[in-house]
């Protein structure tokens, strides 16, 4: 039996650690045009950004970056020294595999709590609105909530919306607060029987999404587990939180705002117009978001008072994705460019939620005509803008926010603008619904078999589903773009959400005139028996890639895994899907990631997670885990060699299917035959 | 007005960092006699200790110990060099203040879950006892939970106590998953009024345990919040949520096993018994070391049988004080000294349940003839011998492990045991309720006034309470010993918990024939009027310095605050009322910490807390806090320099009362007539 999938390829990344480190200063810092030519506008002119910051921080420090530094009691900080002798131990004689085990799984719980807390705002939003008591926010999609309520066990029946959205709301705010030994509702009502199996064997069902992250920071306290394994193992339960606490957001806000259908748009800095006033939502929670962009059509009038074209709202981050998705506002930037784009002088505002958030914009914003604008009682920044975002008032709250827009729009005058004119044409919206009534078109029972017909046909090699995150680690996309340039190059269908379909909407590669140029040709084939099939629905053609939403829709995603494992009738472990988060950073990266492990997953991260400290860990995480739940990590930095291992994790699952099944199912093992 | 409130000192520690880091190797390691004693016997002989340790993380890395290394994404990690420039600020732009605020309150979040963590696992055993489902366990304190049914407003009426038992284990998983706006019922039961009315003005009263833990991640999680004062003042939250966790722990263990009275016993390794078959409990959690207490007595014969002259159990850290408290249990010794119980040779199995095990006890038991039984799914050692704790099957489980223990002795037979004879006679068991009992001798109707008529007459300067760990950077116990001798000299009336109270019961400062020795005059003749009044009830004198039990028992001390400022008709920042923890070493110090500041109380730490990098952080802790809640830090790692700021703060609060109190009105300002 093949201990790990990809055979021929080295468990370890191909770039060795001291090799990866190079001079910031000299390489390229990003491949998208529209970065670049602000780069060089602003060069040597005393602007401080990201990038030279991530400079400014080389080298950094090894035991951090390998994840054996260990500050969890204030005793340490400890290093682990060598592999003998008092100094490989930290003060309290935690061995190094403890240490990476406890900060990776804190990652974890950090990742799950944001993603789960968000969720949990949109719940209660519900809640209220459900209850009568938002007048700004209403049940947008009755259908999705009969879907929802029916997907979770609860009938629908006499029921009234408001009724039927209350009864969703609590059963959703039961998941972070059960305290039953059942499992979060929300994750058994979306995995396969097979998975359902696995986490009850393993007993890593989270009871509920809070106390699977308090049990956790309890677990890596001082003087709790040592055993690596049992803590990896663990955290996955973090992971399942997450994953029922990104499920739960994507619902909700679909319940509250529509579930996404294809829409236009456009993307990268070039979608900023000089001459109207440009406001840039930025963050993750589309509850303030929406509402301003629902809002603004009122204020166009105000704004041309003031002397503007009109307004012009554009994202960055997932708050930016949901505003796509729902609204087709285009996308200004992803993460790690998020302060060029004030460096245009066209942002005359930027309101930010939470999450991903620089809190340098506001001092780029002093060198320019912005008004920063944070709006969460748990995310400020000193010295910017504070409009306490109300949801009894929501819609005045919008209001206040694009009248300072126009406020700061009108001192502009006279002041240098300059927007690169670099932006692509994008067709997102493609929620999983949507997804499958696409696949409909080709087979109206069962919309994914018509994807997994041309798997099983060898004219796809799967898909290939493509997370967020920027990482100034990496030059700015090029991972994304690379693996996503590979990908379909080789027939693979590609989805993706954040900041990573981010870089492939700045980059073209959601035009629906790019598929010729970037796929191959069976997938090309494909895409257009698709736009064929559904020629009379679609205002546009479809993309090369998927554009499946914000972070929190990598629910959206799992989806597509589950019903592809349900349709091809196996687990989750055995269909051709792999994963990627190119330029993985933030701590939701590694619980999506783990996520999608316990998933049966393979999953591959471009940025190293602090795991290198220790052999154990890192052999636990790529290798074991596949062992145990079939889906594993594929820590691998450099792109090309990381589009290979990912072809080869694919290849591995497919050659079994087709004409080769009844000759893989012959000699499977009663270990392999999972998997 | 004093902008702090021991105007004489500085605010500063009075030790500056680069003098705090001496040469471990040449200075005193502890000093604790047994300790010492033990240290030396095995110099050079190979055999690794924490204190060992310690030496060779020297020097520790800067950037952690003063706060401003962040590795709260993958880009990181992030160091804070200098004040200016791109290097002055994390690769996102975080500053150092926002850094240095991030880490701290993840520790006290760290610190909430693991207390909490420990009281829900009590919770459930309760509720799983008033069920029915478990045979081993019952309501061993009937009063005690009608006591607390009727603090938290639950009616005993019509109730069977399995009834009642249940709606109180019911009303305390509530405070864990609460969904709706209602704070924390634990919380809201036992505070002054004045700090219900701070705690909603502020904005801070956690709904639920779990959440407020939840939420503290997601707003230091990367691009979240960067406000330093916003995420220290959030941070305050997840302390009310400790305290909650806390004082479900303490109630429910009250309830399972019986309200602690005063009991005689002893302390330090002198307590081991060479002929015995030494069973040494360590952790936190008592529900399976007191089981072991409880069936140790039906395993006499079966130790007799392999040769023992019977079994001696003795504790270690919080596990040991929970049943030193309820049984009399002898402490071996405290957290620093962990590994030296073992390298006595006469410890024949170490069972652990969680908390502040070091993980190392393994590596050195392979020196010696000891078993090392870990019990709990998520606090696991590898290599060692694990008993997994079956609630279901208490005793089973704990016969189980006194068998191991047997099997080991039976083995020592012929190797070397070396016990430093050192010992003395502690007088531990004091709940709150007792301490009640006991000033209720001199003042029946109101007990607590027989303190505070001596506190108003100036014959005691107040109250100190001294909470638990040991810290490695610091002598062993000497900065609890010096404390300790400073307050009871001065008069101050001392209360204790945790791993600071188990170094005064080693030192002889729990044993009442030393009241004359280490107590100034009248705070001697306070304790023996004490002692003259119950002397029909105590089975033996009182002591120099109260043990009021584990760390979660801070809650105890937290009721005796309570219960002082009701008594003086002010809220609790008025109260002549010190905290310290001299040793402070995990994150469950830093939550305890916060929450006393919260609570109104000055509060020494003596082991520097990673703030330093940060001087607005410093001063929201030390300083700020204070005008907002009254309670503040004072961060000194001197233990005679801190002995005079905590008598400082004292007095501060002491020279309103009494002959000034008048003036003392007179001149308030509006801002200070509150503290």
């Amino acid at each position: 039996m093949p201990r790990f999938r990809d055979t021929d390829l080295s468990l370890s990344p191909s770039v060795p650690r001291k090799e990866r480190v190079k001079d910031p200063k000299n390489i390229m810092r990003s491949v998208d045009p529209a970065a670049l030519e602000m780069l060089a506008k602003y060069k040597d002119q005393g602007i401080i950004t990201g990038f030279d910051r991530y400079a400014a921080q080389q080298p950094q420090c090894a035991f951090g970056y390998e994840g054996v530094c260990c500050r969890i009691c204030i005793q340490g900080p400890c290093r682990v020294k060598g592999t003998e002798g008092p100094g490989s131990k930290g003060i309290c004689g935690a061995h190094g595999y403890t240490i990476v085990a406890r900060n990776i799984a804190r990652l974890a719980a950090g990742g799950a709590s944001a993603h789960s807390d968000h969720g949990r705002e949109i719940v209660y939003a519900l809640l209220h609105t459900a209850k009568g008591e938002l007048a700004d926010y209403s049940v947008k999609d009755e259908k999705k909530l009969r879907r929802v309520a029916a997907n979770i066990g609860i009938s629908a029946e006499g029921k009234s919306v408001n009724e039927l959205a209350e009864e969703v709301a609590l059963a959703a705010l039961n998941d972070f607060g059960n305290i039953t030994s059942e499992p979060c509702r929300w994750l058994t009502s979306y995995i396969t029987e097979g998975r359902k199996k696995k986490f009850d064997d393993c007993n890593i069902y989270p009871t509920s999404i809070d106390r699977a992250v308090v049990g956790m920071l309890h677990e890596t306290h001082m003087g709790v587990d040592a055993d690596p394994v049992n803590i990896v193992f663990n955290a996955l339960r973090v992971s399942l939180a997450d994953f029922t606490g990104m499920h739960i957001s994507t619902d909700i806000s679909d319940i509250l705002f529509g579930t996404p259908e294809p829409c236009v748009s456009e993307a990268n800095l070039g979608v900023m117009k000089a001459d109207k006033v440009n406001i840039i939502v930025h963050g993750h929670n589309p509850l303030l978001s929406q509402t301003v962009v629902d809002v603004a059509n009122e204020m166009e009038e105000e704004a041309k008072a003031a002397g503007a074209a009109g307004i012009q709202i554009s994202g960055i981050c997932c708050t930016g994705n949901e505003v796509l998705m729902r609204s087709g506002i285009p996308i200004a930037t992803n993460f790690s460019s998020q302060e060029l784009a004030i460096m245009t002088g066209a942002c005359d505002l930027m309101v930010v939620d939470v999450q991903c958030i620089m809190p340098s914009i506001r001092a780029v914003a002093e060198c320019f005509n912005t008004t920063i604008v944070t709006t969460m009682a748990n995310s400020k920044i000193p010295g910017s803008h504070h409009v306490a975002f109300d949801e009894d008032h929501a819609v005045a709250s919008a209001k206040e926010i694009i009248r300072l827009a126009i406020d700061t729009f009108k001192e502009r005058k006279g002041k240098e603008v300059f927007i690169p004119q670099h932006k692509n044409k994008v067709v997102a919206g493609f929620s999983f619904e949507s997804m499958m009534e696409i696949f409909g078109g080709l087979n109206a029972e069962v919309p994914m078999q018509a994807l997994i017909d041309e798997i099983e046909a060898g004219r796809l090699k799967g898909v290939a589903m493509f997370c967020g995150c920027n990482n100034l680690e990496s030059i700015h996309d090029q991972n994304h773009l690379t693996i996503v340039g590979n990908m379909l190059k080789n027939d693979v269908f590609v989805i993706a959400t954040g900041c990573s379909a981010q870089a492939m909407a700045k980059a073209g590669y959601m035009d629906p005139a790019k598929v010729d140029e970037f796929c191959g040709e069976n997938l090309a084939a494909f895409i257009h028996k698709l736009e064929e099939a559904n020629k009379d629905k679609l205002s546009a053609g479809l993309p090369p890639a998927f554009h499946m939403g914000s972070c929190v829709d990598n629910s959206r995603c799992h989806d597509f895994i589950r019903v592809m494992a349900d349709t091809m009738g196996v687990d989750t472990p055995k269909i051709p899907f792999v994963a990627t988060a190119p330029e993985a950073m933030s701590e939701k990266a590694i619980s999506i990631g783990s996520g999608l492990v316990t998933n049966g997953i393979p999953t591959h991260v471009g940025t190293m997670p602090p795991v290198e400290g220790s052999p154990l860990v890192y052999d636990i995480v790529c290798r074991i885990a596949s062992d145990v739940y079939g889906g594993y990590l594929i820590l691998e930095t450099d792109p090309e060699k990381a589009s290979e291992k990912l072809l080869a994790a694919l290849e591995y699952r497919t050659w079994k299917l087709g004409v080769h099944k009844a000759v893989a199912e012959r000699y499977e093992s009663a270990l392999t035959k999972n998997y």
